[in-house]
C-alpha cells in the first residue's frame, strides 16, 4: 500500500511530464490529484497536457483541477519566449498527444488543495513544481492548513548557484515573487529543491534510448519529450551536458528526503528589481532557529538516477 | 607547542583587532606575521593599528608587513563611510592607543607571504580578513604557492544569505571582485568564512564588561572598541542584537576547522554591477566536484563564543 498520498502542482511542460511520470510510477505514491498551474505554458494548456499524459499512462482516474492563471500581483499571464523555446509553444515538444475525453474537475484547485489538506493531514505530501500561486492562495484562504499538511517539497529557487531567468532568481519563483515570499514565511513544513540540485542531476540521449527501445507508445512519447528538452538545453545551458530533471527531483524528494542533503534556513524571497525573485536566508531571521524550512544544496546523483530510470523504465514498458 | 604558523592579512579595524588577539591568544596558533591591507583603513592607518595592538599585548615580535594599497583594478583607494561609521575613522573606534615605535618590515606583505608559504607550507595557514588583493598577486607571482599552503580561511562573501553592501555583496569581496575571483578559481585549499555565519557569531556590553573588569590596559582597550562596534551596529544592523565577530571566527575555524559546518562547492565572484561582489556557485563548474573550496553555512555558536572570551579574557588579564 502507498505510504503517501501527493498533489502535484504543475505548470505541465516536460519535466513536469516527467514528475508526473515519477509520481506514478512509485510504490510508495498515491498520486491523489493534479493541480493545473501557469508557467511553462498558461494554465488551461498545463491542466490539457496533464489529462492526456494521465491518459497515455493509464491514470485516467487521478483528477486535474485548474489552478490560478496568472501570479497574485498581476492580471493575466504570457508564456515567456524562453520557457517556449525549452519546452515546446504546447509544453510538450509540441508534440500531438491523443487528446483524452476526460476534462477537468469542476472544484478549484485551491479549494481541492485545502480540502485534501484537512482530510489527509501528515499524510499528505504536496509538490509544487510551477509558480507558489496556488499554495499561497490556498494559505491565505484558510491558514490552518500550513501546521495540518505533511510536507511541501517545492522545484524552484536557487541559494548557492546562479538563476536561470536572471542572475539571482530561478524562473518558477520569478513567475510570483510574492506569493513564494508569503509561502517561505509561512510555517508550512518546507524543502526547496532548486537549482543548486536539480541541475546536478541530467538526462542524456542515452537514457531516452533506453525508453524508445521498449517500442510502446508512452517510451516513444516520452523519449520524443525529453530528446526535445535536451536539444534545448544544448542550446540554453551547454556547459551542463544534459537535461536538468528540475520537476522528477523534487517528486522523487518528497518520497525520500535522503537523496537530499539540506540545510535548516529561514528563506526570504526578494520582490524589488533587479533582485526580484531571489532566494535567499532572511537575515533578520537568521538568528531564529530554521525549524521548517529545509533548502537542498546537494544530491545523490547517482541513486537518484538510478531510482528514475528504473521507475520510469517500468512504468513505460506498460503503457 | 603551537600546530600551526599562521599568516593574518588585516585591514586592521574592530574585528581584525579582534582576530589578532585571538591568534596571539591561541595555544595552537604561532603568529608568524600580519600583512596591511586597506578596506577597513587605508594600508597605512591599517599597519600602523597592528603595530600598536601588537605592542599594547606585549607581542611587538611578531613583524607586520605593508601589503597593496588598492584593488587590482583601480589606481587608488578611499575609505568608504559606512566603514568609518562602523569602525571610526582611525579603524580603532577613534581612540588614541600609545604609538609604538616598532616600523613595519621593508619586505613587501606579497613576498613575505610567498617566502614564508615556501618555508612551512603545509604548516602554515593563511587568513585574510580584508580584500583578497595580496593573496591574488602573491598567487599571480608565483602560482607554484597554491598546492604548497596549508589552508586560506578567509572572512569575506555571502552564499546563502544577503550581502552588506549590497543585496548581493559583502564588504571584502566587495572592495576587490577580480581578485577574489582569481583566488576561488586557483586551487588554493580555502574555507569561505561568510556573513552566512559570522552574523550569527555575536558580542554584546555583556562580554565588553567582563574585560572591562579586568582592570587592564588591554582590558579597556577592547572593551572600549567593542562598545563602540556594538554601537554601530545597533545602528546599521539593528535586528542583530549584538555586533558580528566576522574576523576573529575565521582565526578560530582556521584553528578549529569543525566549529563550521561547511558544504564543497566551486565559487565564483560575480565582477558585473548591479551583482559585482557576489560570491556564489560557479554553474560552469557544478558538475565537477569541489576539492578545495568550502563555503561556511553553520557554526557553533555556543562553543566558538566560550573559546573566544576564554581566551582573549585570559590574554587581557596579562596586559
Amino acid at each position: 500500500m502507498a505510504k503517501y498520498k501527493m498533489i502535484l502542482d504543475l505548470d505541465t511542460g516536460i519535466d513536469d511530464a516527467l514528475a508526473l511520470a515519477y509520481a506514478l510510477a512509485d510504490q510508495d505514491c498515491d498520486l491523489i490529484g493534479i493541480i493545473g498551474s501557469y508557467g511553462n505554458v498558461l494554465v488551461e494548456q498545463g491542466t490539457q497536457n496533464s489529462l492526456d499524459l494521465l491518459a497515455l499512462l493509464g491514470a485516467s482516474n487521478v483528477p486535474v483541477y485548474e489552478g490560478l492563471s496568472h501570479s497574485s500581483t498581476t492580471s493575466n499571464f504570457a508564456v515567456q519566449p524562453v520557457s517556449a523555446r525549452i519546452h515546446g509553444n504546447n509544453g510538450i515538444a509540441n508534440l500531438k498527444i491523443k487528446h483524452t475525453p476526460k476534462k477537468i474537475e469542476k472544484q478549484s484547485g485551491v479549494d481541492f488543495l485545502i480540502e485534501a489538506i484537512h482530510k489527509y493531514q501528515k499524510d499528505l505530501l504536496l509538490v509544487p513544481t510551477g509558480p507558489l500561486t496556488n499554495l499561497a492562495a490556498a494559505i491565505k484562504k484558510d491558514p490552518t492548513i500550513t501546521k495540518l499538511i505533511g510536507h511541501v517539497t517545492l522545484m524552484g529557487g536557487a541559494l548557492t548557484v546562479p538563476g536561470n531567468v536572471s542572475p539571482v532568481s530561478e524562473a518558477n519563483i520569478h513567475q510570483d515573487p510574492e506569493a513564494a515570499d508569503e509561502v517561505f514565511k509561512s510555517d508550512i513544513p518546507l524543502t526547496m529543491v532548486g537549482l543548486d540540485v536539480t541541475t546536478r542531476t541530467l538526462l542524456t540521449r542515452n537514457e531516452t534510448q533506453i525508453w524508445r527501445n521498449l517500442h510502446t507508445k508512452a517510451g516513444e512519447v516520452y523519449a520524443d519529450l525529453v530528446d526535445y528538452y535536451i536539444d534545448a538545453y544544448k542550446q540554453t545551458n551547454p556547459h551542463l551536458g544534459g537535461c536538468a530533471l528540475h520537476d522528477p527531483l523534487a517528486v522523487a524528494a518528497a518520497l525520500e528526503p535522503n537523496l537530499l542533503q539540506t540545510v535548516y534556513l529561514n528563506i526570504k524571497v526578494d520582490t524589488i528589481a533587479p533582485f526580484e525573485g531571489r532566494t535567499i536566508g532572511d537575515e533578520a531571521r537568521l538568528n531564529i532557529p530554521a525549524t521548517t524550512t529545509q533548502a537542498a544544496i546537494n544530491v545523490d546523483v547517482l541513486r537518484f538516477i538510478t531510482k528514475f530510470m528504473e521507475r520510469l523504465t517500468t512504468l513505460f514498458e506498460n503503457h
